[in-house]
């Protein structure tokens, strides 16, 4: 059987920086399972055809198609309860206060930060469409938007909550990752993968945590392939 | 057996704002548990002599002598094992991020809006010490640090993870409330208690969920004294 990962690539092949496939990508290395991931564009709807659905990530374990990552996370813990992402009752309640905040608060704060950065990675048949599903999202242009100087700020706001867990525990689930590290942490690997941007500052409780997490499962995140390492695509 | 509960008071002996101490009453009436409030001011520090501490809430259960709301409410988890209030392992793990968005996120923006009105609140023998050690910790004076409009938009940003989770549970822990709505309650009832600003607009899923907190437990919150209700009180 294999298990394949629908996951977002850029410019090149193998840039993969979608938030959401990342936290799928920590979630299987969490359960020590393997997967064979197949790089996908945003225009490339067709291919998501079988799925009934328009993004990524799609997981197709054996028989069984799941779409969104929450969901994806739910299905795992079903499918495989060894070692719970999210856990059952308040646990999992939880867990989806930790998803909305890393989704309402963390993220636009981020995308502030690096848009212009995200959009010269996207891969160029796919920016017609970024930039106008964007536009239309927020309400002008991505240049408008576009303004680390609040993202920034933003972002220094939205995590005080997140420095006062990480002072008194290595991961935001203790001392160990589980499904609320992996809900939040992916939004740091989509700014990694995409731009060089500091967007959290040395000193800061969470820098060393993102440090453990690039660390996790032989380096999965430390490894992945960064706008920086493609040739002549970084300005 | 008398269960006590030291909790603040205001210009009124009725008057009970403290976000620690409301955490504290909601999660009795969870567990079922009767309790006495004992009334306390910031400046009775030799009242909390007994529990070699100087602030409230402090819970006397019998032989037990338990201080710190986070920690009151595990210990009714130990003492009082149905009905969890905070879980175990990942559910508790998640329970200390709930913490500290109240303490981090939610009270700093309440504060800059209604500082002038808690101040007002307090009982005149608290209000020199009051003044003195908030403005230490904000490094300006009360009225330098109130800011209705500053503290309202930083509270509007920071609701949004909590409106997320609100949009698809009637509370925070699911189809009823447990430990992390009374985490993230107490500090909207230290707010009703002390002023009559409308910190979320009708319309706010937080709104909504506001209502319901209120209703619980025959009216806990709704019932509670407010400096309204104190004669010739409230500016």
């Amino acid at each position: 059987m294999t298990r394949v990962l629908y996951d977002l690539c850029g410019i090149d092949e193998g840039l993969r920086f979608s938030p959401y496939c990342w936290r799928v990508r920590y979630a299987l290395a969490h359960k020590g399972l393997e997967v064979e991931t197949r790089p996908w564009r945003f225009t490339d709807k067709a291919a998501l055809a079988f799925a009934d659905h328009d993004k990524v990530p799609v997981l197709v374990d054996g028989e069984t198609v799941v779409t969104d990552s929450y969901e994806i996370l739910r299905y795992l813990d079903r499918a495989y309860p060894e070692a719970p992402l999210l856990g059952d009752d308040l646990a999992e309640g939880r867990a989806r206060f930790l998803r909305h905040y890393a989704e309402r608060t963390l993220q636009p704060a981020i995308m502030r930060t690096i848009i212009m950065d995200l959009f010269n990675a996207i891969h160029p048949d796919d920016r017609a469409y970024f930039r106008e599903s964007r536009e239309k999202r927020f309400g002008r242009t991505l240049e408008e938007f576009h303004s680390p100087a609040k993202g920034l700020s933003q972002l220094d706001a939205g995590l005080e909550p997140l420095r006062g867990r990480l002072k008194e525990a290595a991961f935001l689930d203790g001392d160990a990752p589980a499904g609320a590290d992996y809900l939040v942490f992916g939004c740091f690997m989509w700014a990694r993968c995409v731009s060089s941007a500091d967007l959290v500052s040395n000193a800061d409780p969470v820098h060393a945590w993102l440090e453990r997490m690039l660390d996790l499962y032989a380096g999965l995140g430390r490894q992945a392939m960064r706008i920086t390492d493609v040739e002549g695509a970084y300005r």
